[in-house]
């Protein structure tokens, strides 16, 4: 039977979205952890719980630009009958050798500077005459116009309570306490805090890095001059764009010809970069669908699960799909169909979930809600198939952009969302509810 | 009055939130076009609207793998009596010359390939015997196995309409129409469909360049040793990943020393390759607040509007804010304050807005909405300040995370909203309806 096309017996079988999808996600498992600097990490999964070394902030603090006081010294001051305190130096912030306050004394301290020994509060620079005896002012002199710094007398014009305007040691974070979560996703204000706690670099999941290819000898690059029964390659770009979008570093080889042989000499020769394939085109039952054909044969016969599988989906557009790993690291690589809508919507529901599943991610699926449908007439949808169609969605209504053909490419530049007809509906009525895939 | 500290009746003018916001709305400006690969301007603004060159698909072709028929040769057929067709060829797709599709004649066809002249409609291979006569194939026999093509006859069991699985010329975008409207952010699906119309560069707003420098003299890189007095930068990467986050290249600077003489030139150095700078701490009323006394210096005056403003904002936190423009090419500079969560409030609600308009964005704020307050206690606010609270929401209610003081960096990190409480409010109760924005 080698040499025959094969039989309607053999290949029955049809894969339901779920059941590829479960298969898929059973296979594909996270990226070994990497120790990368805070600023490369952004985006990344944190692979162990974080610890705070040391407490924040790491001594007390002034959260004003003020005066250093003792409590006694300015209980009962007013505008009337101000506090007068001898003033015996800056505290700056970073300063690392601080001045002693002593009864009837005042240093003069920036936000921010450790509270100096003696000092039991801080009243703000506003509540004083800053030292020059003409009432209340709004800041302090700039240093570099009085290099000196703070000398003489400060008039303090309001009472403060113990520890007023100063921050504890420790009071946002205790040394010992658990700063990030393993699983946490690093974003800004996660870096924040890893950065605040002394931690210049982290462990984390990699970005996956994914190559995409596109197959076809019809297909052209965007530029160049198109010639009779010549498409362009818009595949390549825009899977190696979302995969991208999904958290990856996406490399993109662009279109090869339909030959098994460049085929799969292409595929070895990227495997070394990439921690996932994806193939656009090749996969139906034509005779020139070389992916199959270069690919049905790879499998190492000595490792299980090895391989790539062809099937065909119970599902519109995408239904033939190509799932497996190949090479020496068995690098999974899905084989997505050539048409480009079919190829985007296998990419969102397929090579998206597998993406951030190498990641680590715990959250792999694009946000599902139901909608309202608003149309024209019923939808109308292949029995036995669940559908996928472009739509607009906004507040709770969704409309389909574009008919069901898989080529409208157009269309989906247009939609933010996909409609999920079910296998078992044949047609769906305007002012149904309906679910939706969020394209976000 | 050079030399004395600034008086209280000078810096009276306390500006809203809005006003500040509003200032920095009207300065900055979208930057100028540039054309780029398309796949260097994902996430950028198109600039232009983009016409379809070319009709898309180019060329009537086949949406299945078949037999390119004539409809008149297929009427009828059925299992019991096949119609008995001359297979004269293949067409694949990217094939240029193509067979001539005469009565009682059929040409094996491939998805994509153009459908051949004389030929009227396609039927599917899986409808056919695929020419080995014997009994309906699930599809065709590989090049590579049968190298010499179709050849022979093929018994067609299923009659087809004209111009069934044939996906017309124009289909999907007709040359002339508009594919793109100006203002369109190219995602994915935008960057598939301007390749798929050959364009290989777009004409767009690039990504801006932001700078990020975060100031004090008490500011020590992660993983360096911690002396007395001393804490780590966690600022200046936040805010770098923040700007990044917005959709700017950014550049971390790192800590420059409370010097404005370091300062200014380290500012300048950075000019070259800024499209707008963002510094943090050294803007209040301290002796050593270097980043205004270095700013306040430096507008030109020849030029209207030129130079660095610091304002009082009633707003906790973020308090001291700094902006203006310096330079040759007067670039936007934020002067942000320097405790870690009163800069990440201030570059959420002042910078994230200047990063989208640089790129042209219509929608440069985050997403707000109304949620039900969760609270063991009535927040407080300071009256005539609009605060703005850590906290988490979900599902309609909002939760505040950590306390009031700005240095809470461990409980930004827990926050993905801020609450609003308005300028008015001096308490909010639980179970009252709140505006919050939503992080993201």
């Amino acid at each position: 039977m080698s040499s025959a096309a094969p039989r309607t017996t053999d290949q029955d079988h049809l894969w339901s979205v779920d059941e590829h999808l479960e298969d898929i996600l059973a296979t594909v498992r996270p990226l070994e952890p990497i120790e990368l600097q805070l600023l490369d990490a952004q985006g990344c999964v944190l692979v162990d719980d974080v610890t705070v070394p040391v407490s924040l902030p790491p001594f007390d603090n002034s959260s004003m630009d003020g005066y250093a006081v003792r409590v006694a010294d300015v209980a009962g001051a007013s505008e009337e009958f101000p506090a007068v305190l001898e003033v015996v130096g800056d505290v700056a912030a970073g300063q690392a050798e601080l001045v002693q306050v002593g009864p009837g004394q005042a240093a003069r301290i920036m936000t921010g500077a450790p509270l100096p020994p003696g000092a039991e509060t801080v009243v703000p620079v506003e509540w004083t005459d800053g030292g020059l005896g003409e009432g209340p002012v709004a800041g302090m002199r700039a240093r570099s116009l009085a290099p000196e710094g703070a000398t003489g007398h400060v008039h303090v014009y309001r009472p403060a309570e113990a520890r007023a305007h100063v921050r504890a040691k420790g009071s946002d974070v205790k040394a010992g306490d658990r700063a990030l979560e393993a699983g946490t996703v690093l974003g800004p204000p996660q870096i924040a805090l890893l950065a605040a706690i002394g931690r210049g670099t982290v462990r984390v999941r990699p970005r996956p890095r994914v190559v995409v290819m596109s197959t076809g000898s019809e297909l052209v690059q965007p530029d160049e001059e198109l010639r009779s029964g010549q498409i362009y390659d818009s595949n390549s770009f825009a899977l190696t764009a979302a995969a991208r979008d999904a958290g990856a570093i996406a490399y993109r080889v662009g279109a090869v010809a339909d030959d098994a042989e460049i085929l799969r000499s292409t595929i070895e020769d990227q495997l070394v970069r990439a921690d996932l394939m994806v193939t656009t085109g090749g996969v139906s039952v034509g005779a020139y669908d070389v992916v199959k054909e270069a690919l049905e044969s790879v499998g190492d016969e000595d490792e299980a699960g090895s391989g790539i599988e062809f099937r065909k989906l119970a599902m519109q557009p995408g239904k033939p799909q190509g799932f497996g790993s190949i090479g020496p690291d068995h690098t999974p690589l899905l084989a997505l169909p050539g048409n480009p809508v079919s190829s985007y919507v296998s990419f969102e529901l397929f090579v998206r979930p597998a993406i951030r599943t190498l990641m680590g991610l715990e959250d792999v699926h694009r946000p599902r809600t139901t909608a309202t449908l608003t149309a024209d007439k019923a939808l109308t949808s292949p029995k036995g198939r669940r559908q996928f169609l472009r739509a607009t969605y906004a507040e709770g209504a969704v409309s389909p952009v574009g008919g069901a053909g898989s080529h409208l490419v157009a269309a989906l530049a247009h939609a933010d969302a996909l409609i999920v007809v079910p296998e078992d509906a044949e047609s769906v009525e305007p002012g149904a509810e309906v679910e939706v895939v969020l394209l976000g």
